[in-house]
């Protein structure tokens, strides 16, 4: 596989915001304001770890007609001018007397958009401080929903973000395949997090936002823990799962080592696993629902019960480690080409412990293709 | 120095939560309801990557008197459940109809705390749905403004907590003495970014969260962006500006180093920004505020001018990588014993390139003190 450009061409960005303005005209909506990292790069592809800082807000305003307008902060000015954006205001933040709204919403009425939208369902927050949204209300400019616009759009990746995401994941692929360098018994469970975000970068990774895992010789009692400096026994499975980027694009996936042997239950456990994993991706197709796959699935690891302390078995993947929709009973959004899932599917071994298996999948028109590589079909001993 | 213990004695929290409800008191506060990753750490200690997902909810409660109560994801619960707060409750989480707000709102009004402050000034978002906002007011629940409890609490650290965080300095220290291994001509930039990573982790980061640098004869236009594949000159002055974490404590510093030789004007301006730092240094001692700190650099930096496009020259440092207060000549936040701050003066070169230098500092009772490794006093040429 040829490693992907970097960015995107100019025509990707004028086409997702093509599609913004028809939703937005069909939605009644003037503009669509965005505040966080993913909702401004997909528009702008302002790339940048700087939101590490939670000091400085950032707007992008996608109009009803017309190319988007930035209001950043000044630090963000040169880079926000390599982007395709030419409309940057800025303003020099942090200004505890007014941090950017008095500029916004002047820049709001110039467009005629004294009432936009803002994402507001599940998953989304408002990156600004409470007071600047009064301030901004104050104003003069009336915050609604964006109808959900931001969610059907970032649902569906386009080529382009298809093969960044797939590159991360063979990225990762490759760290998983050199865990038999740095795991054996007696390795602090610390110490092996440190070495195996340093494979990943050695093959690739930008970066490494997310890694969180477990072991036992039944599994883990959650999958979102740090690691501590308490050493793998011969017996345990280990987990490790990794949301690596590259370019701005995650994969989410895990594996399970079994260091020296494993006990049976662990084994027909991770087996079972790899089955529902396989039903998920065959039952993905368009038309079907994130619900028929949480469906499905949940058949073989429970026979139907609940979806266990997780709350879902895969949820969509890109820009963010985790992105809509979620594979629950709940939730019946329907699957169409170009959508990137993960298939998480938990079983427990023992009294709380138990295990997770993780694969990257996306729709196409024929199915879906797995686009992790592929896991062993029976729990790996190293 | 010897590796600071990992998390805190119980009595530090009971010592913050104390502090907490002092200030509530003071201010009439019925209880502060928490949403983001630092806010509900500081309290419980529960540290986890897991925030990288943007889907869930999670809820902290500080009341008026007694401990705090978590409502949060089942998720969180096996993990939560090992720090020392008693009162969990979980919801399934996912939820489309009511993610957690019921069971928030519920606890609540058992808590006779219908009216929550939430922090809403600089700096802050609320990190939930605006629709689950509107969810929990419709629910009898009048939110109001936290009235800067957390950011009082938060900007004065404890003794172990700076030891944390000298201890993440300690580690980007060791890395930074190593840049020449992997720096030399030609070098891509991006390969650096990914070899400098793997040198922090190597040298014991738990992850680097933020890596931003910049490289050019007369230094760099900006301090945010990514890498890219261009590779390095000989006479080019490289920056590398980290923030990598121990025990979720964050440092915050930059390296430049020189390939070859340097210009005689980036030597000179290097030269500066050191002088400019150890003036801020020298500066900083209780009583005294951020801007007379920004007063005492900006004057040797510009003469007096504006802060430029950073629009500050530090700021607050602790669990996330910049934190209140912000060296700016409006903000008059006044220095006490405890606060941990960056000095990061810039300074122009030529035509918009120039070079920024930043350091780490505690304020103590007998003024203030690097807790950075010390910069060479002269640009460093590998």
């Amino acid at each position: 596989m040829t490693t992907p450009l970097r960015g995107f061409e100019v025509g990707e960005y004028h086409a997702r915001v093509s599609r913004a303005q028809s939703m937005m005209a069909r939605a009644g909506t003037a503009a669509v304001l965005l505040t966080t990292e993913a909702e401004i790069r997909y528009f702008t592809g302002f790339l940048t770890r700087f939101w590490e800082s939670p000091t400085r807000p950032w707007f992008l305003i996608v109009p009803a007609s017309g190319p988007p307008v930035a209001v950043i902060p000044s630090i963000g000015a040169h880079l926000m001018g390599q982007s395709w954006i030419d409309d940057i205001r800025t303003w020099s933040s942090p200004d505890l007397v007014d941090d950017g709204i008095g500029l916004l919403a002047q820049t709001l009425r110039e467009l005629n958009a004294t009432t936009v939208g803002v994402p507001s369902g599940p998953e989304t927050h408002l990156r600004m401080p409470l007071a600047s949204l009064e301030h901004l209300k104050s104003r003069g400019i009336t915050v609604r929903d964006d109808a959900g616009i931001m969610r059907a759009l970032r649902m569906v990746k386009s080529k382009d973000e298809i093969a960044k995401i797939t590159q991360a994941g063979a990225i990762a692929g490759r760290a998983f395949a050199r865990v038999p360098e740095i795991l054996t018994k007696g390795t602090p469970f610390d110490g092996l997090f440190r070495q195996f975000q340093m494979l990943c970068l050695d093959e690739g990774a930008d970066n490494v936002p997310y890694l969180a895992g477990g072991f036992g010789p039944n599994g883990y009692a959650d999958v979102i823990s740090p690691a501590t400096g308490v050493p793998v026994n011969s017996g345990d499975v280990v987990m490790l799962d990794t949301g690596l980027t590259f370019d701005g694009y995650f994969c989410d996936f895990d594996r399970n080592f079994a260091v020296g042997h494993a006990n049976q239950a662990a084994k027909d456990g991770y087996k079972r696993l790899i089955e529902a994993t396989q039903a998920g991706l065959e039952a993905a197709k368009p038309g079907q629902t994130a619900s028929d796959l949480f469906t499905v699935m949940n058949k073989m690891l429970t026979g139907g019960t609940d979806a266990g302390a997780a709350g879902r078995l895969g949820h969509g993947l890109g820009m963010q480690l985790t992105e809509w929709p979620s594979l629950t009973a709940q939730d019946h959004t329907e699957l169409t080409t170009g959508m990137v899932l993960t298939l998480e599917p938990g079983i427990e071994i023992s009294g709380g412990y138990g295990l997770v298996h993780e694969e990257n999948i996306v729709i196409t028109q024929d199915g879906a293709q797995m686009i992790s590589p592929p896991a062993p079909p029976e729990l790996q001993v190293i």
